[in-house]
């Protein structure tokens, strides 16, 4: 059994969506040894940080909250596509018809985009990729930058999945990693009433 | 395969060690629909929060920091102990001896705690149980309640262990899983420096 870690570093300097000063994560030490016997922070964290998982309930309003969501949605068996040739456009319903997508899959999506600063033009999947997929019977879904999808109107790639009840993965470090099947895990904290949490992912070989 | 969530759900008014009210998380709506196209939220919380993951760093000053810690730690076949006779007193060696555990172990100490209230007589590991537990070449422990050890002089449980690179695992809800082997996962936020991070926890069975 291999695990190949999969997550972006969470510290003050990391990149976060359009740059937001907002967004940028503050680790603040608590307790510090010397003064005290132990090291302990707090940790002031947009839910969307890094590498994470959008609930539902980030873009519909009656949709599952985070807490809610059955675990198994965030594990299982997964196949990463290769698409780094498209560039700055979305991904579309013909970028994927040649993957071997099977019915509970977790599909994950492996662009040209690099997760080391916020690229304003990151390839996305367009709203034709994302029924695609969602007529494949997938679990779930991620992709390598920190958002699925750019500012569509009516954000119809977010909503037609959320609404399928497809999580989201977002911020998955794969320029590492060859396309093919693995066992993925990201299993976000669970939150009550939560839209979306930074998470640890892996894909796991062997298993 | 069958995937056991073991995880603390995270609130504002959850149970923190010791009740003190500046460890207590704060969940803060940011964006919400209505106002603004989908919900979103800053997350403030202790890294000792719920269910949480304890690096090297938090007892030594020279330890290994939670980013730097291998993923292996946080995952592989574990054992969980049955444990629940102990009362207001400490796990000791000769608790543990009867148990089937093996070199590089990820051992789960089930005990009498509940995880619903903070219980100022949590049953805690001993620092004869911690030494015979390093004795035998485990990779991880992890226990029921919000501190393995509870204010000794000196740390000697925490301090043991961290030293000898046994991460430690905190906040697990065991009340519904039976004693046994199962594969066990609980992958901790990849905080920069970190001591510690919240994180979500898993038995899975069938693996």
């Amino acid at each position: 059994m291999k695990i190949h870690d999969i997550s972006m570093e969470i510290s003050e300097d990391m990149p976060v969506y359009k740059n937001k000063e907002e967004k940028k994560p503050r680790i603040e030490p608590t307790y510090r040894i010397g003064k005290f016997k132990s090291n302990e922070s707090m940790l002031h964290l947009d839910s969307h940080t890094g590498t994470h998982v959008d609930a539902p309930f980030h873009f519909i309003q009656e949709g599952t909250k985070l807490n809610k969501v059955p675990i198994e949605k965030f594990a299982g068996p997964c196949i990463v596509i290769d698409l780094t040739d498209i560039k700055k456009r979305g991904i579309e319903e013909t970028d994927l018809k040649n993957a071997e997508i099977k019915k509970n899959d977790i599909v994950i999506l492996k662009t040209s985009n690099s997760l080391k600063e916020f690229d304003f033009e990151f390839v996305a999947l367009a709203e034709s990729g994302a029924k695609y997929l969602i007529s494949k019977n997938i679990k779930s879904v991620g992709i390598n930058s920190l958002g699925i999808e750019r500012s569509q109107k009516g954000y119809p790639t977010h909503n037609s999945l959320l609404k399928n009840n497809i999580i989201i993965f977002e911020g998955l470090e794969l320029s590492k990693i060859k396309p093919g099947r693995y066992f993925f895990l990201c299993l976000p904290l669970k939150i009550k009433d939560g839209d979306a949490s930074p998470a640890r992912a892996v894909l796991v070989e062997g298993l």
